[in-house]
């Protein structure tokens, strides 16, 4: 048999998604399972983006321009200059969902071996993603004592070499809720000049703040990185249109949008239907997102109560995104997440968790964490609680 | 500024977009373009695929499975049945387009460094494909005057180092319309057994076939490469829904399809409306295949009839797919091909082609060779062979 590739072997498996087969397997016994492992809103999207697509007249399929047509692009551009955000429209490469803009990223600032640095725990994909681009992740521990805020600055030049290529972020952070400050972000950005670095930041979350004191501070916002930065972003979560598959890439770096768009040519065109949904959900009222922050916020209120009466359990406090990060009184959580799929149920329910070790770089870091989306309504939250209260008191291997 | 990857600045331009800011510019001064140089069918999309995304319920766009449901794969096991291909729902990840497919299947065969062997011309954004993994091309030339049949087993088998991990062809062939036969295909077989190679068929011309006496083999028919075969297909064509951005990574290798599963959650899923419509065009009757066929058919016959009276001009017999090659009494097709978007029209229409010399990896090959799509109706394809004919009448540079 012809071997697979080295790179295919030790792509890491999704923490989010690695116990799916688990989860299938006690669906099938009659077992309903709440997701609270991965980040998939269930609140509803934008009436415009529904419509747009129902009402469509396309006789045929056909593909897009491989950056977004003009007027999505001239659309966004007035979306971010609402978020304070001056950019132009050939700034912009539409992509099929953050995950291909993060792709695209890699591949146009790191070569094979190249390195680039992430504060963790990140957001477990970016190890998929680096894999697939032979790229090495350096990471930075952050700590959960310290709500994950950045790490000290000299421990993170201390990680430049001569292969660092870029410095990455979510902000707010996936999974840990941390909402990254101005002043950090500067900071971080003047390294970025130093060392003559790219700087990328995941803003899939910008609306997600969940205290109305602090506000997001955009990397295209800063001062003298308009070489460096690059903003990756996504429709997903903002308008509960995962599955649509749009994101971008953004950039003043006139050289690294002339490359993205080699790559955007390669795939020809990101989704049509979903192109069509995602400009239609920018004309959706402010109210729109004003009401899907509001539940998100009492949700992370709710939840954040719940779990901490529980034994054992430690929980961050989230600022910003949907997720929080969970220490429970178990040696190995991701024996634990498997265990509630396989082994247990409480009046035929279960609960799937997503093991944050493989949110972290670092092996044995993170260990008895968990993450936990809070995209269930607040009823269904309080439930998720109980189960995970009862798991823990029934769960052998603590 | 930070520099961009050697990658990213090395990965060629697409010929089959690269010309596109000139054809706006042409657009702009009020010219109508003509569109030959991109695989854009023009023919309906399954009324079925329509409607289910018009009649849809959804009330947000959630994440689908990585792999594609089991409902949707399952329907494609029907399908592939139907086409004498007898595979199950486990042997396929249902992928964003054939170019997923082919990153995805590149990413679990090759490490950066490794070789794949494929007889040019090709689709050009295989080289693309390839790049991004840093993966080289090594091509073995197939030849206009033999209408790009297979090239000798023996120049295929002096390409083979220590570093071939896959052999990769198209079939029905893009750019050539050449429909390899069962023969070649077994003969090619038995080489990437001989020497532990992965055979990798792109089929997503499966049906598109002008010759009644012809038949497809696909390369999961062929016996005694269960580990070796992979089949990338795509609803584009077929159905006329190149936007969908839908296809999918077919193989009985289990270790190949795990892997690839590992780069399908990284992306988390294909896109959600698309993959309503890819399942519901399979409840398409049969006619509306048969008719579509029968169109290109038709429109190929128009074409070549009409080209080969043009002075100078030579053209490949495509028995499949909906593309042939031509070849121009012009030095440089690409300087051609840009002159006609920059400098002429013929009562404000002009004709944008795709430049051959992008689907040949050695220098120098094809350069007066043009690459042409039937993706317009036969009265729109004698209008643009009469504009072929008055530019080369015109061309200061032939």
């Amino acid at each position: 048999m012809p071997a697979i590739s080295k790179k295919g072997k030790h792509l890491p498996e999704s923490p989010i998604r690695k116990l799916a087969h688990f989860a299938n397997q006690a669906k099938q016994k009659g077992i309903h399972v709440h997701h609270l492992n991965i980040g998939q809103p269930d609140i509803s999207a934008p009436k415009e983006a529904l419509d747009v697509v129902k009402n469509s007249t396309l006789k045929l399929l056909p593909y897009g321009s491989s950056e977004g047509s003009i007027s999505y692009r001239t659309s966004l551009v007035n979306y971010y200059a609402q978020n304070e955000i001056d950019i132009s429209p050939e700034d912009i490469i539409v992509t099929t969902g953050a995950s291909e803009a993060l792709s695209f990223t890699l591949n146009c600032v790191c070569d094979a071996g190249d390195e680039i640095i992430i504060p963790e725990p990140f957001y477990a994909n970016y190890n998929g993603f680096a894999a697939a681009a032979s790229v090495r992740v350096v990471p930075v521990i952050s700590h959960f004592e310290h709500q994950f805020k950045l790490p000290d600055l000299k421990e993170i030049e201390a990680k430049i070499s001569a292969k660092t290529r870029a410095i990455l972020l979510c902000n707010p952070n996936n999974p840990t809720g941390y909402l990254y400050t101005e002043k950090e972000i500067c900071a971080l950005g003047e390294i970025a000049v130093k060392y003559n670095l790219f700087f990328i930041i995941d803003e899939v979350y910008r609306e997600f703040i969940h205290n109305k004191e602090l506000k997001h501070f955009s990397v295209l916002q800063a001062k003298g990185l308009e070489d460096h930065a690059i903003m990756i972003d996504s429709v997903s979560k903002r308008f509960s249109m995962c599955g649509a598959r749009v994101g971008a890439m953004v950039s003043r770096n006139k050289e690294l949008i002339a490359t993205a768009l080699k790559f955007a040519h390669l795939r020809l065109s990101p989704p049509t239907y979903a192109l069509m949904a995602s400009e239609a959900a920018l004309n959706a009222p402010k109210e729109y997102l004003e009401k899907v922050i509001s539940k998100y916020t009492n949700r992370k209120e709710t939840l954040m109560k719940a779990l901490q009466k529980i034994k054992g359990v430690e929980v961050s406090n989230p600022t910003g995104s949907f997720y929080c990060m969970v220490a429970l009184p178990v040696k190995d959580a991701e024996d634990f997440s498997k265990w509630l799929l396989t082994d247990f149920n409480d009046k035929n329910e279960t609960v799937m968790l997503s093991p944050a070790a493989g949110f972290y770089s670092t092996p044995g870091y993170g260990v008895n964490q968990v993450r936990i989306g809070f995209v269930l309504n607040e009823k269904k939250l309080l439930r998720t609680a109980e189960i995970i209260e009862k798991a823990l008191e029934h769960y052998p291997n603590s």
